[in-house]
């Protein structure tokens, strides 16, 4: 039986575990039965040079080549860690027309490409659960949430409020903030935008809110939702305010509104959000 | 007899102890004689309010009282941590003549005003210690040396190479990201632009230089020069390249010279840096 779509599997930043590929294969097979989808995993993804899934030639080269290959459906990147926006822009300038109709899943590190690929016009983009969160307990649900979607377009593994928001478009925090000013930032007029953090100090968090909501590019937003921020280490003194309350001091002060908190986050309850207006 | 300069201390970010102001003082008396300065220390800096010295408007109200007082030919920034960017843009707007004859120093959190107010054409703006750094070991030297330029330009408190290099600039990296694409962010066209770093990841490092050596503005300077990058904590991984390494890689990638290390960072031995070209 054919499968239902081929989804090409590559890590431009961290390294996964081969195992963790063998267990994602299965699982998608067992779940998904005659709609099950062929997973295909670059061995880049097992790479390791440093902090990174090989060098960044041979991350540039493994996304290039499962972008631009016309028998895959979508690009569903393996992890975040770091490393994607070494490559993103050499990246971006390789792609071909077979890159354009493909979908693209990732979240964290991983959105320095996919804000790029939606920066140059790439229509099928989101923002949502990737394979490495098969480790977290209880990663199942998001890895059939992510693959639903992929394969079907499922309703259900949707961040629930893209279904009346209009445009959307979601960012790890820092991520985001380290795109402002260069090619990968894309243009988020009337857009709602969501974004989420893992680890950060409060004061960090403050800090880059201080520079995203500076932006012209993020002032034309149609508003701002907070997903999840969590993991937050404990500094020496607390900052005297929580990720919610600095989220609205920004907005407020920034003449952006702050539309309350979205689904979205590290975690095994992240939602999918497509980029763009929701095709149905 | 009549002190030498008058020297106001406000904090913009985080707050020091009464005591730190006393030794201070005691330490610039004994230090200085017939040179000391008088030095004021505003006691909004032993405010608290959560992260920072006293609340938004507290510190504000200080920094602009003693910004705009004729009687004060310096501010001292009393300490960095976090909380000037809060502050700055508001600040900055409530300035009089008065504020743009006198001189500004501090590092770190500073850069947030400092960088804003070069941007506004203030001309006495410089990158170097300030009172917290008395409570390093060693320390004293540090702080004679920031006093001995705030009373008399000495040039043996300079880094050595802006005698030579044309304008100069310097800043953390974190608080210089943050800065981007603000008000806060001065022209830097022509400058030698030093950076220096504390307890940071070398992957954030590299976001960050990502960042920053994308800004068309960061393009336009003469080139680089990497300060001290202390205290990077050990990360579950080894990153794979070292903070100089990583700034070569970076400034090769976008085409500025990186000219070698400046000696400036979080310690003692960190040297005045003046803003633009070096007045004599």
């Amino acid at each position: 039986m054919a499968p239902s779509i081929r989804i090409g599997v590559v890590a431009p930043g961290t390294r996964i575990e081969p195992e963790l590929a063998a267990r994602l294969k299965a699982f998608a097979a067992d779940s998904f039965l005659d709609r099950a989808p062929e997973i295909v995993v670059h061995p880049q993804c097992f790479l390791s040079a440093g902090h990174f899934a090989g060098d960044d030639d041979a991350r540039l080269k493994a996304f290039v080549e499962y972008a631009n290959d016309p028998s895959l459906d979508a690009i569903w990147f393996a992890r975040g860690g770091y490393g994607a926006c070494r490559i993103a822009e050499a990246a971006l300038a390789q792609l071909n027309g077979a890159s354009r109709t493909k979908t693209y899943l990732g979240y964290s590190d991983n959105g320095a490409i996919l804000g790029g690929l939606y920066a140059r016009g790439y229509q099928n983009i989101a923002h949502g659960p990737i394979p490495v969160d098969m480790t977290r307990a209880g990663g199942e649900g998001a890895i059939k949430r992510a693959l639903s979607w992929l394969i079907d377009r499922s309703p259900e593994s949707l961040e629930l409020s893209v279904i009346y928001e209009g445009k959307t478009a979601a960012f790890n925090i820092a991520v985001f903030q380290s795109m402002l000013g260069t090619s990968l930032e894309p243009d988020l007029s009337d857009h709602v935008l969501m974004l989420e953090d893992l680890g950060e100090y409060l004061y960090r968090l403050d800090r880059a809110l201080f520079q995203i909501t500076s932006s012209a590019n993020v002032r034309s937003v149609k508003g701002i939702k907070l997903g999840r921020v969590s993991e937050v280490p404990e500094n020496d003194k607390p900052f005297g305010a929580d990720a919610e309350e600095i989220a609205r001091y920004w907005c407020a002060k920034a003449g952006i509104a702050y539309l309350g908190r979205a689904d979205i986050g590290h975690d095994v309850e992240n939602k999918v959000v497509p980029f763009g207006a929701l095709r149905r």
